[in-house]
């Protein structure tokens, strides 16, 4: 018998994030570690009389065939991916962040890693059609990333994902009204002086529907208008690999220099996979205070309560985001400690408080 | 690392049984326990070129679906998995024999499991217009399904499956040369003493392409003409539920009587699926001696050397049979022991030997 927790988390994802209906047709993206949730969800799925198939994206196959396959292999379009994806109306995606090993793709070259990403990203196109979730099945892997025990790491996982997210909604709605009437942003901080326009721009909050945990306000910045330096300080794990203090010079909206303390390369290669790689796709605001610690998991992490976060790479078209990319490298940012967020220059965040608070 | 005999099953797969090309589309059926496989099949397709997509279809995931689902959503056309089979090439299917728990379907009303059945035919016909292929990974349970310690399964499950195919399908193809050339079948065995035409039918042999391991030589004989009754001593498990010492008496092509030492009920329920399922879709005959024991597993025991199986429902259009129907239910009978077979009244096959033996 399943965790009573992993039940709720399913009834979650199936009625709060995707609102599945009866009739819906469901993508199941999923790794054989989150089994015990897929049951869950299966069985909510059929509770409601929609229809699902489940694809298998385990690293370690995905690993072995990387590492055989040739650069035109890894470009061909997944056309079996697309087939599915366009024939689903929902999209619940367990398998990305899952695993029992997160260094499963450490040793495939990155650029072949860049190539599969890059042929994947039609069909992210056609899944951000749809109504689509992502979550995650805590295993030991993920505790261990977290410093944390299995059992404490669960109890992390559920109290993230167990919430009242129709009050969070509510919370999160705030920010975005205010944010939708701003021109300017401006972000203050140890090393960071940046500032961008967001006019125009639509702010949208993911009360745990698209993400979950949820609890983030994020909009696609005007990137043309980008201009000063960042610092982040808190390490981001991209396809493995650790990039750990990354430091961001724009000049009208092009990054213009980048390094980091740890996975310099990296940062440079995912920045160099096209024109949009260099420009900033995202700003985003974490607002769920229920996320208390970093667990170097950005499903999390960017939700926490005192953190901002960018990401160089696609922007959203849902936001009015026109930056293309075939990456999105999110970045996070401790404000709690001389953090400082303006809004057409009125202090709106500084010293780990927003300015209603 | 895995079992090298793991990279070879992988390699017969994927060159020997299914051709696979550069840039094909693969579409692998699969469950977390045939992982291992799996990886070396991925392996492999990289190394062709060739694409591919995993569907998972776990037995624990589809049950708590099944158990929750009504009747109407049971019988929706599967359009997802239809959308996959229609682009696929190829399909690799080793998800359907490999499981940690034979009987995880075991609490399931028949009827569900029947419904489910009936609607993923059409994925069935879209498969068969293809080049496909069954295999299994062998796990614990199957071990202990089959009476043997897990290693010496392994050994029995490669003894199988790495062979010397085309020697094998030399030998084969002189059985279904005689049988190409004849009219009438009669089978005489303990209480069996049946009749058909098989005139006008093609003889199908696999050597391992359709099915690894593979080893029989089958025709969907003229339904309409079955005469007489049939004997069926080795047990066989349909849907996690076992139907043993069946017998059936055949009346102008059509199934007038049933029964069974145990399982009963489960074949007539399965034989009342439709109209089709009470009538013949295929004589097989085991020619694969390298299986020497019975291990309750369909994929292994209906190759076994000195054994003929029937099936009722589904016949195989490309033997030129016109029988449809959801479902396809064999039987196996041993012949070492009194069984003959008659081809246009001359034995071919008599206390154990075969009439070139």
């Amino acid at each position: 018998m399943a965790d009573p927790r992993v039940l709720e988390h399913a009834r979650i994802v199936v009625e709060h994030s995707c609102k599945v209906k009866k009739n819906d047709f469901v993508m199941i993206v999923s790794t054989p570690e989150a089994q015990e949730l897929l049951i869950a969800i299966a069985s909510q799925l059929g509770r409601i009389g929609a229809r699902f198939i489940v694809i298998d994206n385990s690293p370690a196959v995905m690993r072995a065939y990387t590492l055989q396959a040739d650069d035109d292999t890894l470009s061909t379009t997944p056309r079996l991916s697309i087939a599915v994806a366009k024939e689903a109306d929902v999209i619940i995606n367990l398998g990305q962040f899952t695993a029992s090993n997160l260094q499963e793709m450490s040793d495939v070259p990155p650029h072949k890693l860049q190539l599969s990403s890059i042929a994947w990203r039609p069909v992210s196109e056609i899944i951000n059609t749809k109504r689509w979730n992502i979550t995650l099945h805590p295993t030991r892997a993920l505790a261990q990333e977290a410093k944390m025990s299995f059992d404490a790491y669960c109890d992390f996982v559920y109290s993230a994902v167990i919430r009242d997210w129709p009050k969070m909604a509510a919370e999160m709605q705030a920010l975005a009204d205010k944010m939708a009437a701003t021109r300017t942003v401006h972000i203050l901080g140890k090393d960071t002086d940046i500032t961008f326009s967001i006019e125009g721009r639509k702010p949208l909050v993911d009360s745990g529907e698209k993400n979950l945990p949820g609890g983030e306000v994020y909009i696609s910045p005007v990137d043309s208008t980008v201009e000063g330096q960042v610092y982040f300080d808190l390490p981001i794990n991209h396809l493995g690999q650790d990039v750990k203090g990354a430091r961001l010079k724009f000049r009208n909206g092009q990054a213009v220099e980048s390094s980091a303390e740890e996975g310099a390369d990296l940062l440079k290669t995912l920045m160099a996979a096209d024109p949009g790689a260099g420009r900033v796709g995202e700003l985003g605001i974490g607002m769920n205070r229920g996320i208390t610690r970093f667990t170097k998991n950005i499903l999390f992490d960017e939700k926490m309560g005192d953190t901002i976060h960018m990401a160089v790479g696609h922007a959203f078209p849902e936001s009015g985001g026109t930056n293309e990319s075939a990456v999105h490298i999110d970045m996070i940012k401790t404000m709690k400690e001389g953090g400082t967020i303006l809004f057409d220059d009125v202090p709106i965040y500084a010293n780990g408080r927003f300015s209603w608070e």
